[in-house]
């Protein structure tokens, strides 16, 4: 037993409070399993990049190392390279947001941004709106800043403005302090539900009555099936003298549209919360890498990123049309709302059924996803399923779903 | 005055309390004005790039983009990349560091490691212990997370084992909850002190007796001008059972021996605190960039990385020996630490003399460097200002040294 004892963490007792709260995601949680070669991953949300033009890019970024290396590989600004700061307006401009590069931050990942906005907004115990289910990597950031974590009920069309007014009336009666309201309104992670756009500016009038600010998370907005857009929460918003949205914070990324791995995300930011973000950056890494940076802003100066994007949305709409059609064929007892866009179904089984329990069962048959219940906050969930088809082929999305029904079906029948 | 209220922040009774703790670095407001071509900046800790072999690596790249492209660009593990940990720990083998990858984690910056350290460990009023004066940023982040720091004492031997252990009698007499011991060992920034090795197993064994765990932060150990390396404090520590040092913290960067463009720094940690590291890693960016991590696998794999660090030493040898002998030459009735390695030289100006209220006119006549006052988490300093000598070349360190003699020149008269 003393033996033993000297394998115990000895600093378990000096943790902070909000260490407690940091769990380990379902989604990381499965990623060995996962990555097992025979087993079908439906479960994570990585992008698929083999249409990227890498040879043609390595061309250009060999030159710009050569060129511009001393630059590239130094420290750079807290907020961000200004070159970049500028392009992702282009960017966000396709969707209605407008902003000076003043109002831009430049992140590691969108997730950063979510990071520092929590860190900025929330002493424990402090309020958080957010879609149930909601997106873990959310949920994860919130629990580590000890927030409550309150579900904002969600239809076919979105959040519900008239049950978001109650539940902030409700709130505020109660004295808790909301902080935030955080939203993905377009091709939610992970029920795949779209905000209607009528339904946009009534959510920004709820939230400036309230004095709630609106985290407007926009990572899947250009990867519509249509090519369809929907015109930002922050376009609703935006104050011409101010020369920006003074009630949202919107966060775009080039995870999705471009690739993940170089970890860079935007925000759109009030004047106020720029600064703040600023100084957040400063202490927590002081700046961003300038090395992923001037690689985007090559990329975006050099190609054609909205044809890139292009084809992305035709990939991503034909993996979507296998999986749909895989899941009518194969299962046809479980429900989902049929998405537009984005990475996502969010599958109801069979109420009796729990996907946690025969999460096991199902990678022994070949396929992972990742079981409903992590993507709320409050363990609801138990009878849903995140299905991703971003990162499959068509042929292994049906054969994934295939096998999820061999296991499925023993418990329906 | 109605029409201004618009401009306020209206959100600026919504920020956490940790928030307010937020302020600018003396050295980033001094960024602009330091950055005025006619300004010879002494002030930035910004490496001297221009010996990297820009070209040669471009190609490497290139070729890596290629074969490597969508794992580059693709999400990686919250951990790091597996290669990239086996590789860091041939570096830190230089200084007596012996773990295995499982046990390092990677993140943006080292900076960012020190962000989650204290992320992890701190409550609101716990104490971290630092000597005085400190580095920055690490003072930034631990203000961020409302920790109290206290002054170590140190002399021309670095950290006195002696006044530290009296100091931790005293914070234990008076109740208060110590954390950590926050040490750069070598060249430490900004003083330019080394931790003598003799002093070294005295400040562990101390550590060890009041159970406070040590973050050893060392960005700069492989940068004596003479070659020499002094044992890491981990290296006293490590336990061959276990692995790794139970007690210790190890922080090493890229930044400074290679580039810091890339944002890539490594902890080499306890299990227990690896595995708070790498949750926190996951909720604040999901993982670090693994275009970053690979490229400096292709650099580490393709690249004579142990002489481009002798490159390094003698280009800040070079540099340090002429702010040296410009110190001597124009500013005798000046104190200061001769360093034997690393980046700064911490100048102690007579006594009635304010570094912060002389900056203006130094800056006037052409000359940055950075108050001694934001060193200190007390306020004390100001008799003091860090030159840096990293970046210009010798020509121009001399001449802004001589700049900054027609300024003191006259108060010491």
């Amino acid at each position: 037993m003393q033996e033993n004892k000297r394998f115990l963490d000895p600093w378990r007792y000096k943790y902070a409070d909000r260490s407690h709260s940091l769990v380990a995601s379902e989604i990381r949680a499965l990623f060995e399993a996962s990555n097992r070669p025979e087993v079908i991953s439906l479960a994570g949300g990585m992008p698929h990049l083999r249409s990227m033009p890498f040879k043609a890019i390595s061309e250009v970024l060999a030159d710009v190392i050569v060129e511009k290396g001393e630059m590239m590989w130094q420290y750079g600004s807290a907020q961000g390279n200004q070159r970049l700061r500028e392009l992702v307006l282009d960017i966000s401009a396709l969707e209605g947001v407008t902003a000076t590069p003043d109002n831009v931050v430049i992140t590691s990942g969108s997730q950063q941004a979510l990071d520092y906005i929590t860190r900025i907004f929330i002493n424990p115990g402090d309020v958080i709106l957010a879609e149930a289910p909601n997106y873990v990597g959310a949920l994860g950031v919130f629990r580590s800043f000890q927030a409550e974590v309150a579900n904002v009920a969600i239809d076919d069309l979105g959040l519900v403005p008239d049950k978001f007014e109650k539940q902030l009336k409700r709130l505020d009666q109660i004295g808790k302090r909301v902080k935030f309201l955080y939203t993905v309104p377009n091709f939610h992670n992970p029920s795949g539900v779209t905000l209607a756009d009528e339904r946009r500016p009534k959510v920004l009038e709820i939230c400036k009555k309230y004095e709630v600010l609106i985290v407007e998370d926009n990572p899947y907005g250009l990867l519509s099936f249509d090519g369809d857009i929907h015109p930002s929460l922050y376009s609703y918003d935006y104050d011409a003298e101010l020369g920006y949205a003074p009630n949202v914070v919107y966060l775009g990324s080039f995870s999705k549209i471009m690739a993940p791995g170089f970890r860079v995300g935007w925000s759109v930011v009030p004047k106020g919360i720029k600064e703040k973000l600023v100084l957040s950056s400063e202490s927590a890494i002081l700046c961003p890498s300038s090395a992923s940076q001037m690689t985007l802003v090559a990329y975006l100066e050099n190609f054609d990123w909205k044809k890139q994007i292009e084809t992305y949305r035709s990939i991503y709409k034909e993996r979507h049309d296998a999986m749909v059609e895989a899941i009518r064929k194969y299962l046809p007892y479980c429900d989902f709302h049929d998405p537009s866009g984005g990475f996502y179904i969010w599958l109801k089984v069979p109420e009796h059924i729990n996907t946690k329990h025969i999460q096991a069962e199902c990678i022994e048959a070949g396929v992972a996803y990742v079981p409903g219940r992590g993507f709320f906050a409050t363990g609801e969930g138990d009878d849903y399923m995140r299905l991703s088809f971003c990162f499959p082929t068509p042929a292994h999305i049906a054969e994934g779903v295939r096998r999820l029904s061999t296991v499925l079906d023993k418990y329906v029948e």
